[in-house]
């Protein structure tokens, strides 16, 4: 039973289809680490009036989904780097009525694509161009990717991304050949594209690392594909741990260890 | 530890100095009544965002205390009688959008007028003239009493409350006699006001009933003093119970019994 109290800080999310896992990562770390703070998701119709209602309410923190990343922009009053430069924010902190972006997501990719040892040299396949893909993009080159291309059908938002690091865009599956593929699109979530492989069994059958950032299941596809040849693989169960963790930090002002992360992790998959 | 879930309706209040009991009486009886709602408390400097952020986030109910329970009328959509007749507001349905408002304090003390069989032939003194006391004199009035004083220091105030039904206003202490007397400002609760007593001894002396809508404590010192003369008393405590329990039959659909009621007062007022 929820024994809330007054004093609490709330922590929220908001997103088009919200799932439980924020929810439960971060009351699961609140209750362990003994703080008084509260975690629910929401979604809106309404975004301008959602983060009035974070300002009025004094709402600590606030994660941010598809399909509110870059519609928030002109909402808040500071951007950190991680938002600016690719005009995607994920996480909003008040503090005492300032609001300050910022994009875990990016911080996240950057940080698996370092603890993985994820080989700079490798020729990059990254499927999608979303404000996921911009994060993901980001982080790669950010960690010094220099071949890379850019696998999406919207052309005018594909070219950009790409352009935008002066990687390379197609809009069709191109030859086999790439040593690390990354999807950020939904194919292989849960709902219609569930069955779906993000790239092709000669893709896969080529490349040396696959990284999927679909977080439900976190086993697409792609990933089962990816394990039957003993690849390594990067989930998208690792990505959203992450993200949060670091908007669990800037929420708190806590530092987590990698084991309350898996703890909150594995909680917050637990029952979906 | 507090499992919320993405499902669940929230349900907040919005005061200038909140107080934990709304938080445990709503919290209590969603607990007990299966039902998937959370509610927590909230303050605000800035109480247009705030309700722009129960529209926003889908916010399903939110009780109005001091000082905004005015201040919230142009913000809504529909004023139900119960909060138009006083232009006081301390509940507001979110029902898919439109809000609507409603006043359960005059509810409260129109169902306690009844339930102690307090005689209404009795002149009633009333001390106070702001949003509670609106809603207690509408309430006196509503249940057939003529003979009413308005005692409040504020003249414009007491005597626009006092002249809306045909009743007196006076700025100072009347010589006693009154068989109801009821406090309806601060004298008697926690903090610098805690130890006065709110009619003089003189006024007791000649009571029937006495009734205070101070609720922390409940047992104020006019409280006391009546109880000293075996009169009959309706506290604060019965007030808050009741208005939360219409609030709450509002937000969630669900009927509350006596003794549900009783349950969650005792809960909510357990551990301040």
């Amino acid at each position: 039973m929820p024994i809330l109290n007054k004093d609490m800080s709330l922590c929220i999310s908001l997103s088009g289809r919200p799932s439980n896992i924020g929810t439960r990562f971060h009351n699961y770390l609140y209750d362990a680490l003994g703080l008084n703070f509260v975690y629910k998701a929401f979604t809106t119709d309404d975004i301008t009036a959602a983060i009035a209602g974070v300002r009025g309410l004094g709402i600590r923190g606030c994660s941010v989904s598809m399909p509110f990343k870059e519609a928030v922009i002109p909402l808040i009053d500071e951007m950190e780097p991680s938002a600016a430069a690719i005009e995607s924010v994920n996480t909003i902190v008040n503090s005492d009525g300032v609001l300050t972006a910022s994009n875990t997501d990016y911080e996240a990719v950057a940080t698996l694509l370092e603890s993985h040892a994820v080989d700079h040299a490798l020729p990059v396949l990254v499927r999608g161009s979303g404000g996921m893909a911009k994060a993901v993009v980001a982080a790669f080159h950010g960690a010094g990717f220099e071949d890379l291309t850019v696998l999406a059908r919207n052309a005018e938002k594909g070219s950009a991304l790409a352009d935008a690091y002066g990687y390379r865009h197609v809009t069709r599956d191109p030859a086999p050949g790439h040593g690390i593929l990354v999807n950020v699109t939904p194919l292989g979530m849960n709902g219609s594209d569930a069955d779906a492989l993000a790239f092709s069994a000669a893709h896969v059958a080529e490349a040396a690392v696959v990284f999927d950032v679909v977080a439900f299941p976190s086993e697409t596809p792609l990933i089962h594909a990816a394990r039957k040849q003993d690849l390594p693989v990067i989930t998208g169960a690792e990505v959203i741990a992450l993200q949060a963790a670091r908007q669990f930090e800037r929420y708190t002002g806590v530092s987590l260890t990698a084991e309350h992360v898996a703890e909150a992790s594995a909680f917050s998959r637990a029952t979906q």
